[in-house]
């Protein structure tokens, strides 16, 4: 607080009132000072934040938010509160209800730079997801057809993904057949799988942490193109693999994939970021990409995902989830990273 | 433009970009003018964009803001945004960026409340999803079993709506045995369905359109306690969907179901509102609770969702999704309301 010039602060983003006090209700607004914590959160989640949370719990009737800016008004000078997350109506009806002589300070990702680094008991998490993941892959592959859609192999991959004990998925599983391999964002349509090569990327979220993986696979052997696009990703990804470890520079990561690929001249279609960090969201730091000013510690959890893509005709990625260690890289996601032949 | 005293406007909240322009994508930013309309995106999404919109599209690489900061630098005085749904960071830069003399408004829920009269494709598309929803519940009931978890059949209840064609769950689907049916907002866990009552609050999520039905069901005959509240409960439903036409202000159709309740002593159990619109989001406008200022109109569609909870002990809610008529309600899930019995 001293460091940040706040007698206080409002964390509101939703991972980090996880991260922060055990939370996993969708509506709850943790207040921080030197010397208190309070969540204040609505009677649905009475008897729930009760049981997952350590610090005083404020059950407000109505408004949430009226209930915080009664608790506030007055009190103090200088707040800090998450710039980036709340909606403007939220901050500008705070700074209203502290009062005159009273400002509003952004934290700046104060949360999220915390979150970066896992706890044991988060690594343990982490891997307990990634291992939900893999596996669900590797039962559902065995039950695709080539003419199921894509929409039906989501279907089965995020069915397994729950019976194995995931929370759901962790983001729209893809599910790409063919030339739609290309659409790094593809969304699984009716399209049927077909007798080709099929990208499948997935994650699930088990016990509020996510994981991240893609394979691919082919109904009969891919064509001769087609592997040698996967040899070349494949390359990269190991590329990459080799340079993670606490103390590198992430953009070092980045720079060996584009590397290896550059010597198959297939950088130019290698069209997004090396890689990002894992955790509570989907999507966190660090980033793992040419620009990128981080460097990997021990305990960060990043995805390794190198993909090319050639429009209108293939597209390969493979990426694991992997833990930073002083040694190198902690593979989580052991799925095999051959292209995986299905009997067509 | 002219009503709102602006010469431009920005909508960023995606289900409002995508009302506006058809576009599914996660990075879209809308810019409107008298004269123009213009879709922001980045590289990810330009096939996408340009199938999926009328208006222009713009692909920015690097960031999208950027582009739209640069779009718009100097070229306006009062630009419309929206305060409720854009974080203060961005709010705060595009005010800088905009340059002296210019000024951000509110929108004030502008498309929201466009959002809820729903035109005939929506009406059709929140048909289809609600069919899917009810389908999925009759065909994943039947495979149910005392000594399934919760977080078992919720995964069975999505499979189900996957492979009947849904996107996906509207929300995480409720799954809630015995005495946690009290709690309005439990999530699936480990606890087993047992040989007793199990609320299932489910809905689909279809091309776009969020569909929302909760039903009762028991592994043999439900205990007359249950039996009692169950009916209470179906009595205010159809009390309250007796309510539901074009002209009805939204607050009678809450004030029915709590009458019937009432006359039950069970009025004080029922601890929310009773039901919400319905669309592009899971919750969104009208509101059918005892203060809300609503007025019904032909084509809104709204949930019906009345509950009682004892706290430790049971709790049943019957939902459907409604559409508005001139003539009263069209109920959109047809599955029974009756408690379903199953062999125990």
């Amino acid at each position: 607080m001293a460091e940040l010039r706040c007698d206080g602060a409002l964390i509101t983003h939703p991972p980090n009132v996880r991260y922060l006090t055990g939370f996993t209700g969708s509506n709850g607004i943790l207040f921080l000072s030197p010397r208190s914590a309070v969540l204040f959160t609505d009677p649905r989640y009475e008897l729930q934040a009760a049981e997952e949370c350590d610090c005083r719990v404020r059950v407000v009737r109505g408004s949430t938010w009226e209930g915080v800016w009664k608790h506030l008004a007055g009190r103090f000078r200088h707040l800090g509160m998450e710039a980036d997350r709340v909606s403007h109506d939220t901050w500008a009806h705070t700074a209203q209800r502290l009062g005159r002589g009273a400002r509003l300070k952004p934290l700046q990702g104060l949360v999220e730079k915390l979150r970066r680094v896992k706890s044991e008991a988060e690594q343990e998490a982490l891997r307990a997801s990634a291992k939900v993941c893999s596996r669900a892959f590797e039962e559902a592959a065995r039950l695709l057809r080539p003419e199921m859609s894509e929409r039906e192999a989501a279907a089965e991959i995020e069915y397994r993904m729950r019976r194995l004990g995931a929370d759901g998925p962790a983001f729209e599983t893809i599910v790409a057949a063919g030339a739609r391999a290309a659409l790094p964002h593809a969304r699984p349509g009716e399209a049927l799988l077909g007798r080709g090569p099929v990208l499948v990327d997935m994650g699930a979220c088990l016990g509020g942490y996510m994981s991240d993986m893609t394979r691919m696979l082919s109904f009969g052997p891919p064509s001769r193109q087609w592997q040698r696009l996967h040899q070349a990703v494949l390359e990269a990804q190991q590329a990459a693999l080799a340079e993670v470890r606490a103390g590198a520079p992430a953009r070092k990561v980045d720079a060996a994939a584009r590397r290896a690929l550059k010597s198959h001249g297939l950088d130019r279609f290698f069209t997004h970021s090396t890689g990002h960090g894992v955790g509570l969201e989907i999507h966190e730091g660090p980033r793992l990409g040419a620009k990128s000013d981080d460097v990997l510690e021990a305990g960060m959890a990043v995805t390794v995902e190198p993909g090319v893509y050639l429009a209108g005709t293939a597209g390969v990625r493979i990426e694991d989830t992997v833990l930073v260690t002083a040694a190198g890289a902690e593979i989580l996601t052991p799925a095999a990273k051959e292209f995986m032949v299905l009997a067509s």
